[in-house]
């Protein structure tokens, strides 16, 4: 046990956050939006431990060398190998393998941290929250609803975006007729998912660098720039053309809009994507410019996890928490609590008072500690609470509240059934 | 990176839980009822890394020895000492330290898992949710907000609660009249918190064997007993009239109600209460014997913490989220998800259905992989939808959909918008 001060200064740990009340509030809403968004599309909730087994996080099919190092390990009083979770697809599929009876599609959502314990450069957390829906079990039909879900989160989010849309089997079979060969096309892909941060000359600079010829990647950043149109595209390796099939299958599954639209450049980091792939963005990418939700199909993951050789279909994206209470930018947002109950003599009035606010609904806190008028409307401005009920001797005998609407300053002798009316 | 194939029986950790669907859901019925109270009461929400420095979990004024052998402990890269928390008040504390600005009073609540690394007996978990309110910066008043508060979430849970009431100083004032001398008291309290467990003669062996006089124990027994009411105890130690005149003023502040009721042996096994103690217990124990939610005051905890002369009065409770689900015993909770829609010919049409239940805010599925109409009927029942809209031509042609009640089997040929009140 230390027996030492604390040094006050060093209490808190980098790349770790604490939410105060005021960001809080903010990332509830976001969270509950996306809750409600995923219910509404039939998708149903699950928990997970934060620690899973060292050897299911660091199996060959999860999350690859590069994540391996950033996982907090240690032991148990069992001395079993733990780490904390870096995703929630790790902890998803070993729940699929544990429980064979899952009625499927198996439909989920989690919105839990996940940790990583990598360098905390600007924007990168070593907790940070992730919101994944997946769909297990189901073919490229269910990429719709993927797509659908997302765009209607947004919309109920009041932000406007716009989705990026690829098919990895369209990729690998553009790549394949610029005759880039199997073993350099996923570090060309790496390459080509900088095209935002680097341009197109940066890209095609690590292209050359990384051994593809002058012709490949001329025809490769011809192909796929954002000239390339859907329809236009000639493609002559058999998984370019089921990827192509597949991709025009989504658009006309899905309503006409032009938020939707195809790149032939998007092909997102990472290796265990097969099928559709997407990004979205704000339109106006002035303001926030990384991608608020992606994701895509992996059909090989979950089978290659368990070792057997069936293929279990899956599809899916994650909502970036942290990014996406950036774009929304809101000011200053109000207390949950709705009015700050101030008794002038007697601190019971005021929890009197206070209870009947509650028994109607409204959130209400009140003066606990007897304090002068004057504090009391200082603390309740601090707290942000949109009004304080004043109740003076005079309130109190005709059974009244001054309500003080904390914006204007505006004050008003009222009835508490009133005073609700108002608050309301 | 491990490359063996995985023990597919071995793969979840003990004492750690998944909560599927079913079980989630319930448990999120749970917290979203405690979060409504909370900020019905004005408690703000609060979040803190699961993560906290060693030093600050091992404070020699935050858990205390046996707590601290239960810590998940590791490095970070930069090999700073860490450990996952073992409760919310330790981190409540740090934020308090490091945020001298906070307006005091300061409402908060967090509802967040918290991990022990201790035996797994039945019932206890090494990853539990805590649900804790508390309020910091006031004096006694306060605790009536925290009674008020936890009748009024048991009331919303619909669960039949009574509250044991005490006062540490009361309680340490009878011990000082019972010439239990002070070094003894803390184990005396801790025999007396076994009271419901071991039995009068348990307690009476224990007190007897850590070294109290047959007087001194007897005297103690008999006025903590059931009988001992709040208006007959006669206190001569200063600090047991404080306790009494505490206790007095709550119930004078509390609403009439057979709700609360004074318990003279409640003692609450943690060495850092200074005031009032609660524990609530369903009114039929014979369901559920533990407590389901418990707390007090402590008033030294966060000025120690500190390193501060000044005392920060501090009161609160927390609610125990794994005891109520169990006294809860609800019968298996139907789906979040409302309909599901099953397309025998064209799975675009099912897809475009759901959609238009989504627009009028049902929660809607749908088959997404072409099965057979059986096939799908018993996908829905599986995940226990209410309701499945099935579109065959006919339907299709006439623009309805085939309602069909999951649990009696009853089906009606009804418009979309028809389909939607029926289900509302």
């Amino acid at each position: 046990m230390t027996e030492e001060k604390l040094d006050l200064k060093a209490l808190s740990l980098k790349g770790m956050r604490d939410f105060l009340p005021q960001e809080k509030r903010k990332r509830d809403k976001t969270v509950q939006t996306l809750r409600e968004t995923f219910e509404l599309y039939g998708f149903e909730p699950l928990e997970t431990p934060a620690t899973e087994r060292l050897e299911v996080l660091s199996n060959k099919f999860a999350g690859g060398e590069e994540i391996l190092k950033e996982i907090y390990t240690f032991c148990d009083q069992g001395k079993r190998k733990l780490g904390l979770r870096y995703d929630l697809t790790v902890p998803l599929c070993r729940v699929i393998a544990e429980n064979p009876r899952l009625p499927m599609p198996f439909k989920r959502y989690q919105i839990a941290p996940v940790w990583r314990d990598g360098p905390t450069k600007t924007g990168r957390y070593r907790e940070f929250t992730q919101c994944d829906f997946d769909i297990i079990g189901a073919k490229e039909t269910a990429d719709v609803e993927i797509l659908l879900l997302t765009l209607k989160a947004f919309e109920k989010l009041g932000l406007d975006v716009i989705i990026r849309l690829n098919n990895r089997k369209l990729l690998t079979g553009i790549m394949d007729d610029c005759k880039i060969s199997s073993d350099k096309q996923p570090t060309a892909m790496l390459s080509l998912d900088k095209l935002l941060k680097i341009g197109k000359a940066g890209v095609e600079k690590e292209l050359l660098e990384k051994g593809s010829s002058k012709e490949a990647t001329t025809k490769f950043l011809e192909k796929t720039s954002d000239k390339t149109r859907l329809n236009d595209l000639e493609i002559s390796s058999e998984e370019g053309k089921e990827g192509l099939r597949e991709l025009k299958e989504l658009f006309t599954l899905l309503p006409k809009t032009s938020k939707i639209v195809f790149d032939a450049s998007l092909s997102r980091g990472l290796n265990y994507y097969t099928g559709m792939v997407f990004e979205a963005y704000l339109a106006d990418q002035s303001k926030v410019s990384s991608s608020l939700a992606a994701g895509g199909r992996y059909d090989n993951l979950i089978g290659a996890f368990l070792g057997s050789k069936e293929q279990v279909p899956a599809t899916g994206g994650s909502f970036g928490l942290d990014v996406i209470t950036e774009a929304l930018n809101e000011t200053t947002q109000e207390s949950n609590t709705q009015v700050f109950v101030i008794p002038i003599k007697d601190v019971k009035e005021g929890l009197k008072i206070a209870e009947e606010f509650r028994k109607q609904g409204i959130s209400a806190s009140c003066d606990l500690n007897g304090k002068k008028l004057g504090k009391n409307l200082e603390y309740a401005a601090k707290i942000s609470v949109p009004f304080a009920a004043i109740i003076g001797e005079k309130e109190l005998k005709e059974n009244k509240v001054t309500l003080r609407d904390m914006k204007t300053g505006k004050q008003e002798e009222l009835s508490v059934k009133d005073a609700v009316k108002k608050i309301l």
